[in-house]
């Protein structure tokens, strides 16, 4: 799972998912579309951009330590799973500020004063979760972070959003987009 | 400079600078050639490849602590001093067993153990540094790193290399090319 694998969110007329609603967080939205496609491998970043297309590769741990990796591999289930009918895309951008923090600055906002990886693990195994990167490919954004959840978990997923976004880190955030998603 | 600079590495007829050897340290090498042009910016990877073009962005630091880092600062010079006439292009990729490593395991073997910062900090300002990152843009490599002297510093940067590659860091590196350059 280290190795990066390319992955683009296409929004158009296309895709297993259906696009329930895109709200703006944090500044500017994206356009409506109908399906959202999410295709994965070597060619997933080729062909046509539809009404918007994110891309973004998985990569490894910036973060996070070794027990916290442990306590994660231990009870997180993976992407795909049939009761997860919904999902929710959620691109964030940073600001520069952040960027410019040496790593220990960032861990200590990410982890120790805003519990992002602690606050995570209190919704697993329900919240099925996988994070994108992007700032290196020129995107309009520096994280795609993609949720799975069963419908009955729905209320357990908006408190976790809710949490991330009263933290510290959150601060440093200058751009989000909310994208639920459900597929029968 | 946190924001992301695309950066190509192109070997062919043209460029700046004189490619005086290509030398395989671990891996397969690079095919030889006798320029090379660093092309920065938006348009950095448009264009073909000529004999080969290696591809990477500057980003933010990964494991560099605000103390560390305040002390590069104070002394690191930029590229392109007139008397860097001797510049030096090292490629270089991990094993898949590093990247699995969560990030507080990655940190004590490359400063704790390695002292890769400090390390490097010794030979500063003499030997100026960039860092390009291409593991999640699908190259062949992992790093591409560039280093600028002056023909007196030679030797200076001979023991840098040779005081890497003795570490516990190199242990996980599978693939290094060194590419020696000179301009006048």
């Amino acid at each position: 799972m280290a190795n990066p694998v390319p992955v683009a969110f296409s929004a158009g007329s296309d895709g297993e998912w259906r696009i329930d609603r895109v709200s703006p967080v944090i500044g500017a939205s994206l356009a409506p579309a109908q399906r959202l496609a999410v295709v994965e491998g070597p060619t997933a970043w080729q062909g046509g951009a539809g009404v918007w297309r994110l891309r973004g590769t998985t990569s490894n741990l910036r973060y996070t330590a070794a027990d916290e990796r442990d306590r994660l591999v231990a009870v997180q289930q993976g992407l795909g799973r049939p009761a997860a009918t919904r999902a929710a895309l959620i691109p964030i951008r940073k600001v520069e500020a952040w960027w410019d923090l040496p790593q220990d600055e960032r861990r200590a906002i990410f982890e120790e004063r805003s519990r992002h990886i602690a606050v995570g693990l209190r919704y697993l195994p329900a919240v099925a979760r996988r994070l994108h990167h992007c700032r290196e490919l020129g995107e309009a954004f520096d994280f795609l972070t993609w949720f799975e959840y069963a419908p009955h978990d729905a209320d357990a997923f908006e408190e976790l959003v809710d949490a991330l976004r009263a933290t510290e880190e959150w601060r440093y955030v200058d751009r989000e987009v909310d994208i639920r998603l459900s597929r029968e």
